[in-house]
């Protein structure tokens, strides 16, 4: 039985993991305010004026699930605090470049950075948010760790920021091929998704414990419940209502982006022909309406929901053979599955 | 007295550090090739095809700076072969993104990465090169060296990398300045360039010798070699000869780079405001023979030969100082000074 719920924990980690993160993004020298100011306005703290607003700054998941993990294993989340500042920072850096490679305009209802600033110095903020994951990830000396314990921290994190290039570069790939796979879609969803999600649990794992094969489960943890997380976003970039994402409606069709529901089918027999006509063509409008009108014929939507759900009955078996080896030691994994499950929940689709 | 020539361990240690940065950029795997091949073409290793080419890769001098730093210090260089790496590839990822950021269409006389295969995937291969610097960097665990000196290495490679994109900043937003000072200019360069040269020599010293105060002369000599460099660059921009540096003639001016010599010249009482004017104008070819005429008028090209003269005298005085110390250790500092002359020998201007 956990004696604090979920909401409490990650209301308190939240505010801690933004307060660290606000001083390690704190400007070093006035001549710097502007371009410490970039990322701070990335980071949703404030406006493009660089004035303080209160807005919804992200979720944090990323390190919330690190900090999961090494409570789980029985560590003081607090110790852990600079390598989850370390993968949000990752995240937040991949976040600013994606936007410009993919042309997004938006991120949360606000202009993007290069929108604003530009491409060039759009593409430099991205750069300072990369070298100060790392910076942040060695601050690990600083809360009780030895350096081999650090070192190996550091290179989950190396390993993981150069896997999400490789899926990146795949994804962007993707667009200008004119067949993809299933088993594509899923090598460059574990670059770019699932590699991170791996690391934040085995991180946060290895921090707690020597125990390897244990660091190991919570890496496949991760890692399942990423590539569930990349899924959903797929599934919700297509038939998700435009107020539960921030998206724009059938956003991933207009954008011929190959995600899940489209890789599913280019492989049907019936609609993969068809499909590929329309995505190698203009996205007018009439070919969006002619795309979903295909995916509802073979029932796209469903089969997506149906390997999702596959995946999420991974996700629990992982969970339960965790739990079972905690359980000996007097340890829940109740409030990490918790977690994961509202990850994952299904909004109401179209 | 040295028992070699620089000649002979420039040429060994050029094809060390080649034959290792090959190894740290093979593709893991065929999905993967063309986007390590994008990596290999950004080297000079093949050509837009993938076809292995023999052409100038570049002079290596940043990896050269820092085994000769380790060589000067009685450490065998190889030991320090993954930090050699390491710095050569946070020097190729910065060149990179600057090209995206400069617009610049060509490199060393062949098209630029983003010119052959467009921003979005320019922008991810740096990213994956900047992964790739942090990952050699490690790699000096395997060439016997403790997890807390490697960890020291790390921090100086992390800061760098950061200083590098503040000096960028400044670099980019120079550009939309009226006014600039020789202050403002010498703080840019103290990120762009000195902060990497700084390092180059202060990592080797760190690898080879436990002495602090030898390891920050190590980092100032470097730092002021790197301000050398750049003056250096920066007078070639405006005066050198095409064929000498592959860059366009007077093609700082064209592109009104805020470089050494106008900063200088924006600080000239005779010649500053009526700089300043041309400069915030479109450069027609006209106003590049103004401002280049404004120039001669005030010996900007002199002083700023006599200011790079000074820059070397204070470079020499550091030698001086090193050598001392070393001569009592009976070592020569001697190779490293050559070295250092040959990066900042003056070719003819016009």
């Amino acid at each position: 039985m956990e004696d604090t719920t979920l909401e409490a924990l990650i209301a308190d980690w939240r505010s801690m993991v933004e307060t660290s993160l606000q001083e390690h993004l704190a400007s070093p020298e006035p001549i710097l305010d502007p371009y410490m100011g970039m990322m701070h306005y990335h980071m949703g703290w404030v406006n493009r004026e660089f004035r303080p607003i209160a807005r919804f700054v992200g979720k944090r998941s990323r390190p919330l699930l690190l900090l999961l993990a090494c409570r789980t294993l029985g560590l003081d989340a607090e110790k852990a605090l600079p390598a989850a500042v370390s993968v949000e920072l990752l995240h937040a850096y991949s976040l600013l470049h994606d936007d410009i490679e993919d042309g997004d305009e938006f991120r949360r209802h606000s202009p993007t950075v290069w929108k604003i600033w530009g491409i060039p110095q759009a593409i430099n903020v991205g750069d300072g948010l990369f070298g100060c994951t790392f910076r942040a990830m060695a601050g690990l000396h600083g809360t009780g760790f030895g350096s081999d314990t650090v070192a190996v921290a550091m290179s989950m994190l190396i390993d993981t920021s150069i896997a999400l290039t490789e899926g990146q570069f795949l994804d962007i790939d993707f667009e200008q091929r004119t067949r993809l796979s299933l088993d594509d879609y899923t090598r460059m969803v574990q670059g770019k998704t699932a590699a991170l999600f791996g690391t934040c649990l085995a991180c946060g794992a290895h921090l707690s414990t020597n125990d390897g094969p244990m660091r190991e489960r919570f890496r496949r943890l991760g890692e399942q419940t990423g590539i569930a997380y990349q899924m959903l976003d797929d599934i919700n970039g297509i038939w998700a209502h435009a107020n539960d994402t921030g998206k724009a409606p059938h956003q991933d069709i207009r954008r011929r982006k190959k995600s899940f529901p489209i890789a599913l089918a280019f492989g049907d027999r019936n609609i993969g022909e068809r499909i590929l006509a329309l995505y190698n063509r203009d996205m007018k409008p009439e070919n969006v309406e002619a795309t979903l009108a295909l995916l509802a014929a073979a029932d796209i939507r469903e089969r997506c929901l149906h390997l999702y759900g596959l995946q999420q009955v991974a996700i629990r078996r992982t969970l339960e053979e965790i739990g079972r080896v905690l359980h000996l030691e007097g340890r829940s994994v109740d409030l990490l599955a918790e977690f994961i499950g509202r990850l994952l929940s299904v909004p109401d689709l179209r």
